[in-house]
């Protein structure tokens, strides 16, 4: 029973794939619906924790209501929803829309535990927290250029979902290592200082840390990137790898940037340019990051000129993908944030009769962000009314400039406190007339929106976070199982290779992974491109994962060490006749499976043999 | 100068028209892309107010997150605004959707006088407030049968938006009379009260009352309609005209209607039923009317329970359509409402750890809407508990009881208070874990839906809410202006075909359009679809309708006193050889036209003149 079980669940496995992609909806263009290996290229775009009202706001505040360049797009919705929990953050969203699996909180790239939820698809026992393949990753398994760009720290959730593999999104040491050694063609984003091996005085939070003291900006040239940190160098690059890390952290709000930085319509612009070089075709995710950020802090300003910075971006991959039709570009966000509607609870009687300015006069003054004007005021707190004038407003009561004066001081239990940026934009909230219910993530479907080569390849209808993964696969012509298979072959499944297996966590910075075949040792160090032996260093195509409990590695090591015939092989199940595809991978897998039964001859190519029923 | 700008200005609507339907945006199914005349039969559903949050709610509570029958339609967005205001309220909205004109607060399909917003279509000088064909009228127009439903009073905005013309949306009396003589085939809703004279001691608000002393249900009787009152009444129907008016004002939410009423899937399946029986087709509007109500209300299970009965009645219409492919549907709401969200204030830190139970375990358990708990508690307050318990809320803490006890009384000024049904809705949102940012309607772009008979029909993107009434149009084959050229002949051009116009206000409550022509005198009455001349009745398609400052009347009506000939002239304009159609009313508009020019002759068909330059 136990054999013929696993053997089902392989050819189960067929089925579920292919009724995957059929679902009844109509006239919506559904997965199953799409051509299959339609776009060369896939550019997914990511406005972070962007609610759609915001994108309402953005068109009447910087367009006057005409239309964006993202709003031609919109084709349907996406759901939220985690493989558990209703309202998702970065990490298990960025997840499911890179991988194909919704997946649980602070999880990234890495199969959940719990699929209670609709939507989430099934995880085989065992399988809890193993790495699942990007989209970024298939794509560049199939010799395609690759690229991921963020305004954020590049080791933040959403980019590491499309370029590592943790259980943990705070991982920064484990996810920036990763992404080091994915070897991607180009890395545009924030976050240098996680680059570098850890200072004593540091004052991050552990896990934050590069505990392993490796120095992954030394590593970053040496694997042939051009590393730069500003917008001047980052525009003179014109070809090869590129790394640009333009802050130490998080880089700063469009609306104040200085020019040594980027804007994300620079990055994505150059990115296209260098990833268009390669006639594979190219796959590239870029995070609008803080809008995320701007709606955790209901600030109206920082929310609409973010959305507006994305928006510029897109029209850049847009103009790109109009000229190269061979070209997808799909945007959604992650999960809704801030609950932020036009009009307020001061709008409840009126709002019908007020004039746009009502809610877009404030708006359209504003020269700064609410965090850049926080900023701005001075120790003595002289400055409020002068300081809120950037920020749009004309007309800041006394009470008001009591109100930002007082947010910030010393409580009668001698504790600091400032709640000046809180206190500033609920002035500019309530100055707009704009509303907003929270300071957390919301549970409602995004906006889907697709730019793709024909309106028959189009997807539409409302889909699950997940088919965002599997639209871009299936686009591009890949198989994020057959990638997953690929990349990441668990620990406990080597043996089966005829490898003696042990972990060495004498460095616990640094666990290796010990094979022992033959007398001879295979090390590999986790988030590593490389095995080493006999001192010598064998680069593979891909990276070693330890999600805490085991490592995986990819099948091309595997074969490196001991290569395998990969041949097409026809069985007979019952009054079933199997032809298995001869990729070397489902080879392995049915030549595991068929060594446990009666006839062990079964090996010979095109040979039919009968299973017990 | 002036008689050729005149001129010029027909010919510019004909270029307008084209242009109206070429917008370039990418593979998105624009307009321009949708085929001519491919739907006999169209569906507009509309979930008045309903901000998409609280789909994603109901698709939780109801379905366990398992798609409503309107999900895989999601194709797009719709923007909301007015011709000159940013936040819509139902008039407005519903008549852009309907009629293809944004238009002003209050005004129910008749054009602006402001169009300072994006979207909004200019308006001819001296055209504000002159009556616009709604796609029911031109449907009508064309052959196919028409109903609309509502589950509010069927004077309310939205079905009045559809088959009435007035310049505010409270004229109850006024919308009712017109939709009577509009002849629908069917008409399902609530409102019986406004179809009866006002008596004395009526508590309706001025503008509301019959005080034009007319018996509605007497006319609908003697134009030949089933009138039914009950759900059985109803089902029973199997031919024929039918006029359903189950309450006497709105009806009773679905969750706790009686058997008395129909539900709105069940009104959506009758209609469906008898309106099919015609073979040119038919439109029919499908309003799920006290989403808005709920929302205004921040009554959570309010909201998604109508909701759901909306969803009910998608799935009615999805099911003819699926074996109907040349059926249509269009579901859009006319703004959002509420600013509601998944997630408030109270889980701005903790959402992405929260069970689905957190958002939906009272929900579930709501047996009764918020409106039903308030209207349970007895005078005593006594039984507060075993109300909220309905609501399912099982652990009100003696704070809650408190608050909703005090909650209705006489305050210090002697005044009555009763805000009973604020704090009852209020707790539920606390419980349930729902944001809410207004009372009022809000300004985001809502979700467009469709079910077309091919993708390469369904429209996507993002469309103005009038493009809603364009598409429906184009859809059917049908031309909105022409049919509203046909059906409202203004009062200003009335003398061009020879009459002496003028008005008769002897009876304020009901003011007569007179034509008088070679001696002999024709009455239109305001808002019927017949003028009488010698005591005899003659009865036309369409109806007078009177904005206030003029009349308007269908071209059918001159027609049958002054019958045209109707031919084509083709007419050189400079270089310019113009060929113009021989629909009757062009023809006029070109006969008077050319009288003022220097050659008389130029009414001979096929003849060529040259215009001044």
């Amino acid at each position: 029973m136990k054999r013929r079980s696993k053997f089902k669940s392989i050819l189960g496995l067929v089925l579920v794939i292919s009724l995957f992609f059929s679902n009844g909806t109509g006239y919506a263009v559904t997965l199953d619906q799409v051509k299959s290996n339609f776009a060369k290229n896939v550019i997914i775009m990511i406005p972070d924790g962007m609610s759609h009202d915001g994108v309402t706001l953005s068109r009447w505040v910087y367009n006057d209501g005409k239309a964006l360049n993202m709003d031609a797009l919109a084709s349907g919705l996406v759901t939220t929803n985690n493989s558990d929990t209703a309202i998702a953050d970065s990490a298990p969203a960025g997840t499911a829309m890179a991988t194909g699996y919704k997946t649980q909180d602070k999880l990234v790239g890495v199969k959940p535990a719990k699929t209670t939820l609709e939507g989430a698809r099934e995880v085989t026992e065992g399988d809890a927290f193993a790495p699942a393949a990007s989209i970024l990753e298939a794509a560049k398994l199939a010799g395609k250029s690759v690229g991921i760009i963020a305004t954020s720290e590049i080791q933040h959730a959403t980019p590491a979902d499309f370029s590592s593999h943790v259980i943990h999104r705070n991982m920064y040491t484990t996810i920036g290592e990763q992404q080091v050694y994915q070897n991607m063609d180009v890395v545009l984003g924030g976050g240098r200082d996680y680059l570098l091996p850890d200072t004593k005085n540091s004052t991050e939070p552990l896990n934050k840390m590069r505990i392993d003291h490796e120095n992954m900006q030394d590593a970053i040239k040496s694997m042939g990137y051009n590393f730069v940190t500003t917008r001047a160098e980052m525009l003179n690059t014109q070809s090869g790898k590129l790394w640009g890390a333009f802050s130490p952290k998080a880089m700063n709000k469009d609306m104040i940037k200085s020019d040594e930085e980027p804007s994300l319509a620079e990055m994505t612009d150059k990115a296209i340019e260098l990833l268009s070089q390669n006639d594979e075709g190219f796959f590239l995710m870029v995070e609008g990051s803080q809008v995320d950020w701007a709606a955790h802090g209901n600030q109206t300003v920082g929310l609409i000129s973010e959305i507006k910075a994305f928006d510029e971006a897109v029209g850049v991959a847009l103009d790109f993908a109009k000229s190269n039709a061979d070209t997808l570009i799909i945007i959604a966000s992650d999960h809704g944030n801030g609950g932020i509607s036009i009009g307020d609870a001061s709008t409840s009687g009126n709002y019908s009769t007020l004039p746009i300015a009502y809610f877009t006069d404030t708006l359209k003054k504003a020269k700064v962000t609410e965090e850049a004007a926080a900023a701005m005021i001075d120790t003595e707190r002289s400055n409020i009314v002068e300081v809120m004038k950037q920020l749009g407003i004309l007309d800041l009561s006394a009470e008001e400039v009591e109100t930002i004066k007082l947010s910030k001081g010393i409580d009668e239990n001698g504790k600091a406190y400032d709640k000046t940026l809180v206190e500033i934009s609920k002035v500019v909230s309530t100055h707009a007339h704009i509303g907003w219910t929270t300071g957390g993530h919301t549970g409602e479907d995004v906006v889907l929106y697709v730019y793709a080569n024909s309106f028959e390849n189009q997807l539409s209808g409302t889909v699950q976070n997940s088919d965002i993964a599997l639209y871009a696969a299936k686009a591009m012509g890949l198989d994020l199982d057959k990638a997953t298979d690929e990349l990441f072959v668990p620990q406990k499944d080597l043996s089966k290779f005829g490898f003696d297996v042990t972990i060495d966590a004498s460095d616990i910075t640094n666990p290796k992974l010990v094979l022992l075949k033959a007398d001879q040792k295979y090390l590999f160090e986790e988030n590593k491109n490389f095995f080493i032996s006999d001192g010598v260093k064998s680069t593979f195509n891909g990276i070693t994962v330890f999600n805490g409990t085991q490592f995986f590695i990819p099948q091309a090591a595997i074969d490196m060490i001991s290569p395998q015939v990969a041949s097409t092989y026809t069985i007979q199940a019952g009054d079933v006749l199997w032809k298995i595809a001869a990729d070397q991978h489902t080879t392995m897998e049915i030549l595991i499976e068929l060594n446990n039964l009666s006839n062990p001859n079964f090996l010979k190519v095109g040979q039919v043999i009968n299973l017990p029923k």
